[in-house]
Formats: C-alpha cells, sequence, structure tokens
C-alpha cells in the first residue's frame, strides 16, 4: 500500500526538513504539529496542522492535540480490513500510514540547570509516546500498516524504499521499525521512571531510584560465556563514556570471548591508572604482572618478568603507543588479547603476522560516574565506582622510619596495582614494577606468603621490595611475613583495632610504613 | 478538589468491584470500558461507558475507545487553571480525577503457549498506557490533579483517604501514584521491546535481546558499597526467584553491607548445591571450608577445621536447619552472616545473645534460567547461568586406576565444591570435606602450590586427598604438584592438548583420574 499521509513531529529536528521535501514530493500529504510545522511551513512545504485536520480547536495549552480519533484511527485502523475501512470511511478517518516522531531525552530536560519537577514533568509528552506506539502496534502485515520513524538516521533509507517501491514502505521495514519505536518508548519512559523514583522528599535527585531501569544494546552474541556450556552475550551502554573497554575497535584477530573482554577490561582500566609509560598483564581477572618502563617494550619486558606462567595466554595493556620493538617483543609469547591507544602501522605490521591475536585500540579517557553492578541470586547490588586517589600528601607515616624517596614512589606504584588485585591482595613491588601478586585470598596472611612463594619461583628478588596491602593488617602476622621475605616499605589503609600491635612490629623490624586512610576491595 | 469521576479499565480485576462500589458510594461517577465495564455493571454499580461519555461510537475492534480529548481533556486539564478550566468547561469535558487502569503483562502474555507473533502484537495496550501516562504526568499540585491507581493493593489507601479527606485525594498520594504509574508503563514497554528485539528471523525468541531492557526494585540502601568510600544499594528483581539470596529473611543482627551480600550469595548457591548435611563457610567471596557431616554441627566443625584463619569473619551457610548444638558451636567463632533453611527456635535463643550476628533464613529452592551479569567499562557481559551438573555415570575414567568408592564419592564432592571457586581454581578434598582450598590464581600450578601449603599450614593431611581442579591441566606440572602433595585421584574437566601427557604423569604416579568433558570457570 502507498504511503498517502504521513503525521510528523520531531524533538530531534535534524534532516526533518529535507525528510519532508522528500516525503511531499512523493505526494504524501503532511500532517504536524507545533514546532515541527513551523519548521515544515518555513521551508515552503504543504503541511496541514493536526488541529485542522481534527476539527478539534488547540486546547490546554496543546495537551490533547493528537489525542482524537482521526488521528488514532487513522493510524490504528487495521489495513486490508474491510469493515475497519468502510468505519472509517464513514467517519471520514483517511489511514495515517507514517508516523515520524522522537522524544526529547527526559535526561536531557532534568539535566539542565535549574530544572525544576514542574519543568520536568511539564516535558513528559504524552501525545508523542501514544503516536510511536500506536503506529508500531499497528506495523500490520504484508497488506499494509503503519510505519514509525523514530531516529532521523532511517529517513534516507526510508526515501530510497518509498521511490524504489513505489511509494509503499514494506513489511520487513515497518516491524524493524516497530522494534526500534518500542525500544524507543520503553526507554523514554525508563528515564522518567528512574529520575522521579531517585527524588528525595525535597525532589532533590538521589544516587539510586527506588526503581532502577536499565538498558543496554547488543553488541556481540558470544560463542560462548564463562564457560562453553553457557550462552553469552557483550551489551553496550547506550552512550558508553569513551575510553571504557566498550567502545575498543578490533583491529585484527579471532572473535572476543566473554572472559576475553571481562580480562581486558581489568588489565584496561587498570593501565590507565598510570601516568608513566605502563604494562599491565592480566590472567583470570588478575594483574599478574604490571610495570612502568623507559619504553613501552621495557615496561612489557619487566611486567612478563614478574610471573611468565601466568603471562601465557594473557592480555596485554599498555597506556601508551605500541611500536614496532614493543610488538616484536610482545608476539614472542602466547596472548589472548593486546590493547593500548594506539598502534604504530610498524606494529600493526609485526602484529598482522599472528592472525589469531586479538588487537584493540581503545581511546584514553577516564570512566567515571558510572554504577558498578555484582549480580547475586534474584538480585543486584549495585555500587558507585571505586574512584578513590591517593597523592604522597595524603599518606601518613606511622612508623619511625620515613620510606626513602624511592620506596615512596614504589609504594604509591604498588597500591595503584593494589586496587586492581583481587582481594584479599598483597602486592610486592620494586623499581615500578611487580616482583610477587597475591591474590584472591580469603586470608591477608596466605596472600602474602603467597605473593612471596610466587616471587622465588620466578626468581624475582623480594628483598628490599616494597608491599600494597589493599586492606589493613587484622593482625601483625602479615606484617610479619613481609619482613620476612625482605621488604623493607608497607603501604596499607590502617584502621585496624591492632594498628598498634602492627606499627610496633614494622618499627622492630625497621620497616616503614604509610597508611592511606581507605582500602581497595575488589572481589 | 473533590474526585467527581473515575475511569476504570483494569487487567488485573482482584477487588476491582470493591474498589468502584466504595467509589460509588462517595458520589464518584464511574467511567468504564470493556470487561471492566461488564463486571462493575454485572456487580449492579452504574457504569457510564466510555463510548457513550465521548459520543463517539465503538469501532475499529476498540482500539481508539478512550483515545479522545474529552477523555484526554478530562485528565490532562490543569487544575486550578481558570483558561484550562473556561476551555474544558466550553467544550463540556468535566475533569476525570481517578484513573484506575493496569495493563496485562506482556510477559504472560507471550508465555502463552501458541501465543503467535500476531497474538502477542495484539496484546499490546495503547490506550491504557496513555490514560496511565496522561494521568501520571498531571497528578498536579496542591490546587488538585489526576490520580492514577495502578495496583489493587492500592485500593484500600486510596478509599480510606478520600473518606477521611472530604473525597479529595492528597498531592502526595498524587505524587506517590504518578511515579508508581511510570514505573509501571517503563516496564511494560521494557518488556515489549526485550521480546520484540529477541525475535529471530522466523520470530522465534532468541536468549538475548537486541536491545536489552532490566528492572530492579531497591530494596534496601546501605552504609556504603565494597569500600567505605563507595555508595551502595541493593535491589531485586520485581519477581525474584524463590529460593535465591534477595528472598533472605534477616531474623537479627547488624544490617547486611554489600559484601555481606556478595558473599552470602556464593555461601547459599554453593551449599544449596550439595544434597547431604552440609556446611560452607565462605570468605572474600571463595569457599574457605566446605564440608559434609552427620548433623549440621558436624559439618560446621569439620568445614571450619579447613581453615580456621580465613573463617574468622566468614559467612556460614547451611543447606539444614540449624539446632541449638549447631548454634552454640557457630557461636564460638566470629562470624559475620549465618543463612540457614531454617533455624529452630532453641538455635534462635542461642544466637539472640550475639546480638550485632546477622542471622538469614532464606527457603530452598533451585535458581534456574536467570541471567548472569558482569559489569566491564561502559557495558554488560551477559550469560545464562553455569547449570552444568554430573554424576557418576557421566565422568569419564583415564587412568590405568579406576578411583575406589571413597575416592568416587570425594571427587564428586571435590568437583561441586570448585565450581565455587574462583578460577584458577584446586581443591583436595577428603572424606567429603575440603583439606586445601586454592583460589583466584593466575597460574593452575600456583594454585596447586597453594591449596597444599595452605592445608599444612592449617595441620590439614593432604596424603590421601583427591583433587578438583576446575580446567584442563595445560601441562603436567599441575598434576606433579598434586602427586607429590600427597593426593591419589583427580576431577578435571580434560580436553587439554596435552592430555596424553597429563594423564600419562598420572599414571606413572598411580594416580586415578576421572574427566568431566566441562570446565567450571568462575570469576
Amino acid at each position: 500500500m502507498k504511503v498517502t499521509q504521513a503525521l510528523l513531529s520531531v524533538s530531534d529536528k535534524h534532516g526533518a526538513v529535507d525528510f519532508a521535501r522528500e516525503l511531499a514530493a512523493l505526494g504524501i500529504k503532511l500532517l504536524s504539529t507545533g514546532g515541527t510545522a513551523k519548521l515544515l511551513r518555513d521551508a515552503g512545504l504543504p503541511v496541514t496542522d493536526v488541529s485542522d485536520y481534527t476539527g478539534f480547536p488547540e486546547m490546554l495549552d496543546g495537551r490533547v492535540k493528537t489525542l482524537h480519533p482521526k488521528v488514532h484511527g487513522g493510524i490504528l485502523g487495521i489495513r486490508g480490513n474491510a469493515e475497519h475501512a468502510a468505519t472509517m470511511e464513514k467517519h471520514g478517518i483517511p489511514t495515517i500510514d507514517l508516523v515520524v516522531v522522537n522524544l526529547y531525552p527526559f535526561t536531557q530536560a532534568i539535566a539542565k540547570k535549574d530544572c525544576t519537577l514542574e519543568d520536568a514533568i511539564e516535558n513528559i509528552d504524552i501525545g508523542g509516546p501514544t503516536m510511536v506506539r500506536a503506529a508500531a502496534k499497528n506495523h500490520g502485515n504484508e497488506k499494509g500498516g503503519c510505519a514509525v520513524v523514530t531516529e532521523p538516521a532511517d529517513y534516507a533509507a526510508i526515501v530510497a524504499e518509498l521511490k524504489a517501491n513505489g511509494g509503499a514502505i514494506s513489511y520487513a521495514t515497518r516491524y524493524a521499525l516497530a522494534k526500534k519505536a518500542f525500544v524507543h518508548t520503553a526507554r523514554y519512559d525508563g528515564a522518567i521512571a528512574n529520575w522521579l523514583t531517585s527524588l528525595d522528599a525535597d525532589n532533590k535527585p538521589t544516587t539510586f531510584p527506588e526503581r532502577l531501569q536499565l538498558a543496554f544494546d547488543k553488541a556481540d552474541t558470544m560463542r560462548y560465556g564463562e564457560n562453553p556450556h553457557q550462552q553469552a552475550a557483550f551489551y553496550k551502554e547506550p552512550n558508553p563514556v569513551a575510553g571504557s573497554i566498550a567502545s575498543y575497535e578490533q583491529l585484527q584477530g579471532k572473535e572476543l570471548s566473554y572472559n576475553n573482554i571481562g580480562d581486558a577490561d581489568a588489565a584496561w582500566e587498570s593501565v590507565k591508572a598510570f601516568d608513566a609509560t605502563t604494562c599491565v598483564i592480566v590472567k583470570h581477572a588478575n594483574p599478574c604482572g604490571v610495570a612502568v618502563g623507559a619504553t613501552a617494550e621495557e615496561a612489557y619486558r619487566r611486567a612478563f618478568s614478574t610471573d611468565p606462567t601466568s603471562a601465557f595466554g594473557g592480555i596485554i595493556a599498555f597506556n601508551c603507543a605500541i611500536d614496532k620493538a614493543t610488538a616484536e617483543a610482545v608476539s614472542g609469547q602466547f596472548a589472548e588479547v593486546i590493547i593500548a591507544p594506539e598502534i604504530t602501522p610498524d606494529a600493526r605490521a609485526v602484529f598482522a603476522a599472528k592472525q589469531n591475536l586479538r588487537v584493540l585500540v581503545v581511546p584514553m579517557g577516564t570512566t567515571s560516574g558510572v554504577f558498578d553492578f555484582k549480580r547475586v541470586g534474584g538480585g543486584l547490588l549495585v555500587q558507585t565506582a571505586d574512584e578513590a586517589r591517593i597523592v604522597q600528601s595524603d599518606l601518613k607515616i606511622v612508623t619511625k622510619r620515613v620510606p626513602s624517596e624511592q620506596e615512596m614512589r614504589d609504594l604509591l606504584f604498588a597500591w595503584k596495582v593494589a586496587k586492581y588485585v583481587k582481594s584479599n591482595a598483597i602486592v610486592y613491588c620494586k623499581d615500578e614494577m611487580t616482583v610477587g601478586v597475591g591474590a584472591g585470598q580469603m586470608s591477608r596472611v596466605d596472600s602474602a606468603r603467597i605473593a612471596a612463594i610466587k616471587a622465588e619461583n620466578n626468581k624475582m628478588t623480594v628483598k628490599g621490595s616494597v608491599v600494597a596491602s589493599d586492606a589493613f593488617f587484622p593482625f601483625r602476622d602479615g606484617l610479619d611475613v613481609l619482613a620476612q621475605a625482605g621488604a623493607t616499605a608497607v603501604i596499607q589503609p590502617g584502621g585496624s583495632v591492632r594498628d598498634a600491635e602492627v606499627i610496633a612490629a614494622a618499627d622492630e623490624q625497621n620497616i616503614a610504613m604509610v597508611f592511606t586512610g581507605f582500602r581497595h576491595f575488589r572481589h
């Protein structure tokens, strides 16, 4: 069926005039309201105002313009249904075959400075979503139906189809558009519900809405999940923050797996925490090697040396460009994924020889103000991200001995690493490089032991290293293990009821210790 | 302002007649449509059909009944606005002060056997959401507005308020109802969008929709998140599966923290995996002690003995009732949370003496068919849950030596434990009890070493134990570590390119080994 009449009412006016001009040129009558009508009329297009069309006067400040049987009968009448056609004929209701409506993003309305509750409520569109939903419901069948366009990005394809298809829009297109339309209205009301239920007694937005609506767009269906017997998909936020792993561009290699993306996120977020040229190698969600270097290659070689066994099949991230020398060095090991903000043409050529190797470019950028989620049975734990940072002047030196300049530099380095190691985390570092990483342990003292044993197995020298502990020492035993292993300085949150005992243990063993005042649990 | 006229159109008819009767008794005129109108009329209540009210005939199979200016003008006219009042007067539009509408859950429509695409689409309500949204938008101010009721649970309070308040509904109530209304429409369209975008080319629903809408209800705002500098809240699914941690009842103790709920979920899901009387102790997301016992007390004492250091401050879960003796045993240690499907009155009395101890009762029940989520920067990894199970007959014996009956029982026990230990997981068990748990390691051989070292430190006997490995051994080195530690039997997925090498290593050392054919990664 040919499109004979279209109704346009758009918040996002990009491309609307050109689109309407094409529609008019195809002989399609244009109905419109408010700002859109004015825009089209100013562009010289023949437009009928909805109020003229319905014969129902503009009233109540335009609150009910389109909520009229002549509009909704025209949208909702079933095409190819003789009874409906007769009724519409009898009541003078022509079909409306194309509805072009998009809604002013509610999140933008409330983001405006000084947006009051009243302003926000006034911004809620009633007529628009109704037309979108009605048209989507009646997208019809092969005999015809109403098409609904909610994205300016679709205008060109619609025009092309109308021209190619004798002025009609196919069922397949109408169906696809209907799906988009319900996503549009679901998210519109989702944003309203999130905001309204986040307001406190003084109508100020709080962090966590009473009723939370989340929306994601599928980026990829994976071969499988964490294990081959699990199905999985990767979803992106509708507007992911630049610099997050979701904004990756894959240059080459096999499809990313579920575990690849999880580990890539851990590697990427941790490497971004460093200012100097740094490489992070992640395996099973934990950094197994982190190092600063004069060059990316050096950073990689040092990070790799921490634990070559674990680095096998790891995810390797850089916070700087990968050049040819670095690419050659990295190519010497089996890695799952390589990530960097930039990869030189020379380096790309080197990687190209290893076709299966996944190579990702991700723009730098800090992700802040986002929610972190942890799934539990029947629910979701939601928290603000761990964005705590320290500089040297924030630290409290609690021992008799003050850390040397070199120790202090390594302590700050180790603390950054510890943030990204699963709790309980104990990280031995020296010369801005990890020496032993104790991860994911149920007791802190075990984590301290394990890190030292691993360092020894990897022929790293723990003696003279510094240590970061992601949370306080509940007893002196953990500190004693570090001292026995040869560590000379420790960074930890402090705050244990036995801090005095732990400080005394450090003083006894000539260890310099600093408190950060906050912990970095990560599970 | 008094409520003079109400419009009722409900899918969920619970309490609708009684509610309407109360409204009528208060002198409120009743407007209604379709099934609701018939229901009220059959109950002898005076009801005006919307089509009689608008003067617009029932047409197009009722598709546009309420989409009329007389209805929507009556809902949307701003109360206390003289111009709106005059316009409404002039056009014969009385106010509609109460909209009682709820929508037929779309998820129920599509859950029906043989529900076709056409049926599902036909089920999408256009008029209902429009009235709900219009009334919610115009919930108004102190001068008046339209109240919208979307839940039968609210009927009683509305009647009580009308009676107490001279036939009016306060602004505060209207505002609260409006919030609920937008949640109702957001989730209605969210369900439609999820389903429509999950359909494949043959219109069969697939697992992962192209556009995913998730909805959660806040159960609690916490003091803080994973760390004190993070804000957090706990959300439940609108309909959590019975038996999930979200369905907990807290009998006593301090407020649950973010980490408490995360660990409680791990403990609860793992203890439910066992049929015999079992206790699981979790610390930092990992089981640090799991044991079967003739009684709950014995199970606890054995689980605790695996690693008393780690058990300090742990989460302790039982898959059976906690009696007095068990409560007394558990009270001997510092624990954060106790969980069981039942706690006897005697046991409750014992716990009552430790007022800070959090005690949860959670009904038994298996959570299946749910999505697991992992947050990454800018996105979300979504997977079906790890529901793989094995029985003895599924196992493939790959070594010369066949496991003894006792070894086989312990292998199956160890495999269940390994599923809940973070990867790489190596779990030594004996007599249906953990002996050493190697968790969260970046290399499998380290995990094997660590578990043995921990067992030794805790004076557990590794000699004669069996071992579960959550994934295959990439090299024989891990198997050699187990053998050297004294393990006699091993359960693992198999599937490594070096399986032959690993099997040969087992045969050399008289180890019995079985393959499960699938792994249990968990990060």
